[in-house]
């Protein structure tokens, strides 16, 4: 008997090889094979380690394991943050004590940055570290309720030790915030150690997400530690007590900074893919109205405005991903930049990897709620899988630099190249297209018919421009004010609509790269133009008001943009559900009964609601003390 | 000594009368003081039954106690869909039959119409109803899974009974979608009558939320009821099997509509409200950079950023208040109209509520997420009351009408409109400026400086150019189709954008009619103003690409509108503490600790954390066996 699958016709009608598809969704065939191979079947953090030490994964290949483990677990703060810190910003005695120790475990740790008042601000933390000569000891404490460490994954219960950020101060001067490792807990009996207050700070959104999580608060009553654990890759303090900035530059941080944040912009596409492919696969299922003669009623992802709000979303995937693989390549880059003092794309490099992490989480947050609601009320549903999704990918909006303080860095960048265009010094990398303002503030579109609107180069200068006269009318408004900073507060609005106009148009020239390179497969090179000017085409709708407004494109040609997107809709269709297949993921993985792979939908929705505790008993808990009297009028008696 | 109040020099700085806002917010004088009596102190559905009994409240105020339940619970259903169902479309005889009892709640009732695989399309049901002559009675079948009755709240394990709807066969004919009374359970022991299959659905999205309600699941099997049992206010079956139309006007059941979308409306300011005050609170309390010599840090609320994203929802609140009570008034006015069998307004009625619970509902649930946003890290948190706000909110969106679908209703109206302007039929109520068309067409907005963007005929005649010019553009593209069916499938996207310039200039246009009321208390009314030009410039800005693309502000304009935008935040910030202590609602029934009245935000939020059942012990549940192998590496032998 053949395998039940709703979806197969849907695979049959797809005009490009999936196959293929999923090793350009992978990054790479190798990249492919190994998620293939080692996918899924693994869970739980210390299930996953036992997996590693076994199979002498190695970092790579472990990473990608804990991956799969697909919650939240302190184990991501203790590879993801403590010792990539300590890789970053300890001296070479320091890696050599404590990294082994770290990788194998015998101690775990957290990153202890976050204060209770104290967020984005970091310069602002209010944690001390005094330096006590006598003893060749930091003293580290927490001097206000505020300055209470808040939010730390796995600080509340697990980490044996954290990095904490503290202000140093020497000989009563404070010398702003610094790493230092301290120990937590007792690695005997896992007891807190002296002047040590730590514990979970509670719950958080949803019901399962961060809820695995143990976020946690810390206090410090004048806890001392040797001199040598603080963090003296950059800055060191002598026996003496001497401050001293190493001659190692402080640029050198940045390193980590990009490496986190490509991981960022990676980790949105892969979560909105996964919300992305529900809601395709359920939209084929899920027919509602438009029956004729008794036949079966319309497929919603056949109505346009399902489409129009669908296919966006998955060329956003589609488009995330590979702006998130040339991240991963910047990185590369950069890091090999830095190891020759070659400090010059740092600026740029900056601003396109915050505009980068703000643009793409905070499209990815409101892009899953999207998918839900999607789904009709029956992804209102747990067992949907995408009320968790939301509640878990949310705080990647906050966390690593909120969303809009990161935009205004953004902006700063900005408002700096354009004050500097006079000056011969050439914008490079993203912001090239700046050294072409002059063109692009009085160039004028060219589109005269819909189709072209689907010419790369014609999008490409549309963003351009766009971004260009959004910057050079904010940097105008700017001068209007006597004072800049004063002017850069009133303004910070507009500013931070230019930076996603900057950022949109990275993604944009991101993607044009990719599909200026050799993609071999049937039909995959074809599908992925059509996302791509989905993509484009979609946003130039979504901030019409810039383009228009700007005058970088007229009325008319606004309405061909539409008219082009609306045919785009039609070609995507009868790709959609090959286009989500090439995510690769498992039923197992994705967890959701209304994206499964066959379509079986309704009767596994059914099936699984039988499982709900509530049905265990047939009449409910509280019935006798709650409902009954109510019935039977016993009111009066009864003790509600 | 004098109780701690952060907030109480923000409240001095106010320039208005709180106490008067407080009573334009409620409504009126008596409102305000009615749910200042019974407010906050009772909570769970069962204890305020019995206080509805011992304090003999009437109807009115027994849902205004219910509502500070604040939970969702089964006598939502009972109250608000069972009984209105059986008053709107009983008999004289039903009603005084079921009626008495459900008002006692000697039966509980829910309201069984989605089913698993119909929600939006309830003509497409598949439920079964099917007379027998020969004992006089229905046969209730669910002939397929997906016609099993899925999401009624009650349900699942309270419910006694159920209005279902079902297709009514008599003599092999079906007669379409009808309501039946069918007993569910035993009034002696709860137990499930033969034939019928009930339980619940499962968890929903978030850790409380819809998780208190007893969504369900309900399948027939063959279950028969007496033939009186059908609703038959509207239709009959006589006792030979005969269908007949009564001379009731089906329009009738338009009254039960706008009844429950006005609530629906009214819910919506509520919650918004609630995310607004909390993050108006804490965005006073929170500071985060800009220290100036060691001085305290900025309040975020004095950042633009903060400003832009969070005034123009304190606006939104008060404009969906306004446009709440407006249809409170319509709900009226059209009881009377159809008791006199005037049904010339139906039609704009029916738009008009359609399109203000969409975009009313959408506009909440992306606000409340927003407010979460801006109150940082800290709103992630359950203890900020935002997450399950959130939760609870969100099927707003889907329920009663898809918003999707209904804004497609509108623009149906819209449509049928235009075509009808050369017809000499003058359009009236809210649709009324269609009839100024021509000038609309071609009116140029008359804005030089940006304080002409503070008048309310500027704003309003741009609204309505806009609203007006997009439909006209709908209407001239559907031309182009052959088909006007496949014409509206195709530029649905477009249609349902038209139907909301309509909707919102219905709000804007509702709230200048409020403040032409007599409004007294000091500078209550200059604060309905600011709220008022905040609400609509933002709305412009946001939807700038509508009304540029149109023609109806020149790009210059929009510049103008933004710069009045930011005077007018620097109005409001003064003021926004007691705005949103003009909501008036207690602590205890915000349940926010960020949203705390007195802002003494963060020694509670700390106080707690230690509150988590994580922290009851010091030694987490799992560190035997997960952490410890760990640390000691005893992997290989532990049994993970």
């Amino acid at each position: 008997m053949e395998a039940l699958d709703y979806h197969a016709e849907e695979r049959r009608k797809a005009e490009f090889d999936v196959e293929e598809m999923k090793i350009v969704w992978a990054g790479s065939r190798q990249a492919y094979e190994i998620s293939d191979r080692v996918a899924h079947t693994l869970r739980k953090a210390a299930h996953a380690w036992k997996r590693i030490i076994e199979l002498r994964l190695s970092e790579e290949e472990a990473s990608k394991l804990r991956f799969f483990i697909d919650q939240p677990v302190f184990t991501d703060l203790h590879w993801g943050m403590f010792i990539p810190a300590i890789k970053g910003q300890g001296n070479e005695e320091q890696q050599q004590k404590w990294l082994p120790m770290a990788y194998k475990m015998q101690i775990i740790g957290c990153y202890a940055q976050t204060e209770l008042g104290h967020g984005s601000n970091v310069q602002g933390l209010e944690t001390t570290a005094t330096f006590d000569p006598e003893t060749d000891e930091f003293v580290i404490h927490s001097p206000t309720l505020t300055s209470s460490k808040w939010w730390p994954g796995g600080l509340g219960k697990v980490s044996t030790h954290a990095l904490v950020y503290a202000r140093l101060i020497t000989d009563g001067q404070d010398h702003g915030v610094h790493g230092f490792i301290v120990q937590l807990r007792s690695l005997d009996d896992h007891l807190p150690l002296p002047g040590i207050t730590v514990g979970d700070i509670g719950m958080k959104f949803g019901s399962g997400a961060y809820n695995s999580m143990d976020n946690g608060v810390l206090r410090f009553d004048h806890v001392r530690i040797p001199r040598d654990q603080m963090l003296m890759g950059v800055s060191q303090v002598t026996r003496e007590g001497k401050f001293m900035q190493s001659d190692v530059p402080r640029q050198l941080v940045y390193g980590t900074m990009v490496y986190v944040r490509q991981k960022i912009v990676a980790d949105a596409s892969c979560a909105l893919s996964r919300a992305v492919c529900i809601a395709t696969r359920y939209s084929v299922v899920r027919r509602q109205f438009g029956s004729h003669n008794g036949g079966p009623e319309t497929q919603v992802i056949d109505y346009k405005t399902q489409q129009s709000r669908l296919f966006p979303l998955l060329a956003s995937a589609y488009a995330f991903r590979f702006v998130g693989e040339w991240l991963k390549w910047l990185y590369t880059d950069v890091t090999q930049r830095l190891q020759a003092s070659d400090f010059s794309t740092l600026p740029e490099v900056h601003a396109c990897t915050a505009g980068l992490k703000s643009v793409t989480t905070s499209a990815t947050a409101d892009a899953i709620e999207e998918c839900r609601k999607l789904c009709g009320g029956h992804g209102y549903l747990s067992s949907s899988g995408l009320p968790e999704l939301f509640a878990v990918y949310v705080p990647a909006c906050t966390y690593e630099g909120d969303n809009v303080v990161l935009l205004l860095q953004v902006a700063r960048f900005l408002m700096k190249t354009v004050s500097q265009l006079g000056s011969g010094k050439k914008p490079v990398g993203t912001i090239a297209y700046m050294g072409r303002s002059e063109h692009l503030l009085q160039c004028r579109c060219e589109v005269e018919r819909a189709e072209d609107w689907l010419k790369s180069n014609v999008i490409l200068e549309a963003f351009e421009a766009r971004a260009a006269r959004m910057s050079v009318t904010c940097a105008k408004n700017l001068n209007n004010f006597p004072n800049q900073e004063e002017g850069f507060a009133q303004l910070a609005t507009d500013l931070a609509e230019a930076a996603v106009a900057h950022v949109q148009l990275i993604i944009v020239s991101k993607f044009i790269e990719k599909l200026q390179q050799d993609i071999p497969g049937k039909g995959v090179k074809r599908q992925l133009e059509i996302l791509f000017n989905v993509y484009a085409l979609s946003l130039l709708h979504k901030h019409l008001g810039d383009f228009v407004a700007s005058g970088c494109i007229t009325p008319k040609q606004s309405a061909l943009a539409n008219e082009q997107l609306r045919l785009l809709y039609s070609q995507v269709r009868p790709n959609a559900i090959a286009l989500v297949d090439a995510f690769n993921y498992t039923d197992h993985y994705l967890g959701s009964v209304l994206g499964r792979y066959d379509g079986n939908v309704y009767p596994k929705l059914y099936e699984e609601a039988w499982k709900d505790p509530l049905n265990e008993t047939v009449i409910p808990d509280g019935y006798h003390e709650y409902i009954r009297p109510i019935l039977k009028q016993h009111i009066r008696v009864a003790r509600l």
